[in-house]
């Protein structure tokens, strides 16, 4: 059946099995140890043009929203965040099982805004009784946001200007990076992420990997026994060439980027049927997340045709469907989904 | 170079990739949902004689332990273990990090001991102020444990016992499950283990698999809501087809036993091998972990040759060294060990 | 100096004291099992015509919150409270310290809504992502509430009869239970609180205490080894007998309601003597913590002549000031503050 | 009845208790901010002539164990015990609730010792693996230990240099710490504990206030935000001042002291009745916990005559009682005792 379900409906690009079958048989040590780690740890270095950076790998995005926040927060601190962030509403209380709580800012698509941020800081530390709340620690963000939006050049400086006044560590969930850098819209690169945040992470699950993500501390500010931290968290792969190998062909010769490029272009061909027949979108978004608005009857047509998410209930007669575009979306798939419209 | 370092420094039998190559395009859905969990469930549930057992996929054993042990235990109760069990001593505090205490049973040869699980038990419950102290709450056990040794059917159905008496569930973590299956000592069958153990788990990562741990609740007794418990780890792999696949391939025209039955014949070439020669062993290991005496100047020599674990100094001369084989272990590899000795 | 600042700045009524003096020197058990503590139990079920309840005595009102809650709650659950409530707002994070998220529901002067309960728990229920979210565990209200305000009959039946129906125990915060109790508002009675609570707690220290909260189960529906819980929290007084002594000289003669009322009558003259200048409220409180909206230059006037809180600034020429009553505010406190007006 | 179970069954020294009706109408600010807390804190740290101390009132021993190792500790740090340290096996898992493991050490009559400490940390330090094993962050004794013996001077700057050398906090339990001073075998002041330890405190509940402990950071080395962890582990009292005006007391014209050494009197001469009819000690203890090897015979005509805590069987005719004395033992009570025995 056709499927713009989600995009973590198939497997990996099949360069990264290639890359697997290839390395197979080659001994290397445990635990992100290998040589795999090291090679792909540098080329995400170059392509963040942070040569300090810190690079290392875990399983999956609500892993990695865990353990970098546990790491970097004080007992006492929590995180602040979009109250649609991931961390705040779809992560079974990941962070508040760490101990920590999500602190939550207004959203505007998403996103979050510099000028709210400093205006709850404020707020915050001028309350006498600021010691009976929790402190903030950290500001987290996501780029593309759940909706699929991006953060402008500005924005992001907006917003990193605030943290380091604030001295709060930056964080930028990039759990779907990819479609956030190739968007026709985009306009952070990976060194200006590398320059702003003080630790983000390259999305590989969603981008094309069998599961992975690459977390960047840029300035090559990792936390002190980090490792001993993600063992802590149950997150410390044994076979940790499983992540390396996966990365390491994704950075060769610009993959990620290609295999992102096409989620898109889909994408965008996608937007177009839709809005060339009429359909509403319940917003605008430049990435591989496309919300539309479609009438209950249409709804039910398409059911058991194709697969797609069922968003929210706007009013009576219609919903907001998310259909998602992959690495592996092909033209004929669009052309499918055209006829079935 | 030669490497008996670890049972995880190769990749994934050939079959798995294969299988993996072979369904990346099939859309499936994610959080363990799709088919080929589904498959692989089944396939487990008659290779346990366990019809009404719930099989869930996990990526490794800290968080397999991490997950299970918090999933069972309320928050004043403690996990009993060996006091050389991985989960005291080899995970970073992984139990702790939960909420619980690890209560240290003696070990024997990296086993516990029924008699002396009673004795704990008794001594605790006789303790007027045990209402100060951390409640035991289920009993933990490797098979094979710490030391590649296994526990006898009548060892196991000993503690299976006194767990029941006090009505304790008992775990057995089987990270290495396969080569306690495929010892020419075992004699315990997985059917066996089903019967006897409230929850275990079938270990992928360390027997073949790029990662996973399939774990299994043989009465169908899994926690209500696991799949949040799941998530709130951060263990919930999105595309969780990876560990579905893999199994599914493990338990088809018995793989699994198979890739294990290869590593259990080659530590027995290298053990006759090692005896042949006049060295002797730490301990007298059925499975694939040899642990060998050896004079420190052979040490060095074998350094930059072949290698191999480094695991304890009994004395001024001679070192223990551990030598791992796995599915991929040739006889060629140890041959060659053979001409390095 | 006139001190309105909070109902915790003198010691204890001096009823208390004299207990306290008078059982000084008759030898005890430690932990609560003192017969002192075993009276006040009585004495409370029978105020709350609830010759069932298991009653428990704390320390003070953010340890209640979070012992209760961490005892009621599973790892994956949350407990749902008012955006304004306490344990939301106001505690350090001492709930998301114990891993649980703090679900917020809308606020009326301090109240939630049985219809916006019922309306969440729907919505929540209908999500079919709703394992990747936190789950309802429980829910929490204060009465009085932060903003002194009061439950009425209907609207506390309502919201119980919805946690019933979504079989969520519901816990009523009391740490200043005695003034809606007493209020002249006051609809609800204490047997009326322990019919349709699950767990509730009648407060002390707020209420003329040194120290001390009494929990009450109404249905004996205490937690499972509670003991333990409560000793994992650091929250086992040794001396209990401190909490025992004062809660049965508290619920000897209604010393707690007389107390009580004691407030209620101060701020009832309080509130006459700010309308009859024509200052306006800040909202309409039937309790004792009053909010009044004072001119800033007021405001200064009266610093450094009496005690009081800033609460929040609405405009540019006001803030909101809270005065607080207590068993201990005298009609002679209000003549000096009128007289300062 | 004759009551020497425990050193908390009665209620407070007298005059901690005039103190507290002395003061009882006088209106302070809340959460340990008051003037007796100040005052309190200023006798302190002149006791300890350690004029930078930082000090803060807790209200009991479990309750600051776990605040004070939270606090100092990385979220992968464990605290090293004594294997019978209080922390370990008295505090139903306290410690690992808060997220730490109790890394134990041998006891030898309860105390550790520095050279055994040392070879702990060098083996630690030595192994390959220690990322993956819970890393050592600080150092906790009790002095007294649980078993009422006393590290001598030599001993504990033995120790206190290796926890310099390994940059480990020492942390000093002082739950009974009176006793410890005053002991007629003391080697240690209460400056000398200040200059050795990173943080101690000096026990109110066990030394004759109702509750309460000062906790000490002699170099003025308290965590940042510390009233946040406090609060966040439900351990901030509203009515601080409890804690204040008890330790003033105790810290004016030498009370603790005073009460201490009571207790060691009335221990001595306690002692010197058993010996004189011919008992054995379990051990021998220089505070006011007498362990005595009683006749099972004796036991049960002693029992409903006069309360013990009953500490082991050592064999089959023969009990271990425990015998506490504290600030209330009078020589009447020790005559009494004579008698019936």
């Amino acid at each position: 059946m056709l499927s713009f379900e989600c995009d973590y409906n198939t497997g990996a690009h099949p360069k990264l099995l290639e890359a697997l079958a290839r390395t197979n048989l080659d001994p290397q040590p445990g635990y992100g140890e290998d040589e795999y780690c090291l090679r792909a740890a540098r080329k995400i270095r170059e392509a963040c043009r942070a040569p300090e950076a810190a690079v290392r790998f875990l399983v999956g995005g609500t892993q990695t929203n865990q353990v970098v926040i546990a790491a970097l927060l004080r007992s006492y601190e929590g995180v602040l965040s979009a109250v649609t962030g991931h961390v705040n509403g779809h992560e079974a209380g990941a962070i508040e099982y760490s101990g920590h709580k999500v602190l939550t800012l207004p959203q505007h698509l998403g996103k979050i805004e510099a000028g709210e941020l400093r205006a709850w800081l404020e707020t915050y530390f001028a309350d006498e009784a600021c010691e009976h709340m929790v402190r903030p620690g950290m500001v987290y963000l996501s780029h593309p946001t759940e909706y699929g939006t991006l953060y402008t050049r500005a924005e992001l400086e907006a917003i990193a200007a605030v943290c380091r006044e604030y001295r709060l560590p930056l964080f930028l969930d990039g759990a779907r990076l990819g479609y956030g850098l190739m968007s026709r819209a985009a306009e952070l690169t990976l060194p200006d992420i590398a320059a702003l945040c003080d630790v983000f992470y390259i999305g590989g699950t969603k981008c094309g990997a069998l599961c992975g993500e690459a977390v960047v501390f840029p300035k090559g500010n990792a936390p002190e026994h980090f490792t001993s931290i993600i063992k802590q968290h149950g997150a410390l792969l044994a076979k940790g060439r499983l992540l390396g190998v996966q990365f390491d062909a994704l950075f060769t010769d610009g993959l990620y980027f290609e295999a992102a490029k096409n989620a898109i272009d889909k994408a965008e061909r996608l937007k177009e049927l839709f809005r060339d027949r009429g359909y509403a979108f319940f917003l605008d978004s430049p990435t591989n997340q496309q919300f539309v608005l479609v009438p209950d009857e249409t709804v039910k047509k398409l059911e058991g045709k194709v697969r797609f998410s069922v968003w929210e209930k706007p009013d009576r007669e219609h919903t907001v469907l998310r259909f998602c575009t992959s690495w592996a979306t092909t033209d004929e798939d669009i052309d499918r989904l055209a006829e079935l419209l």
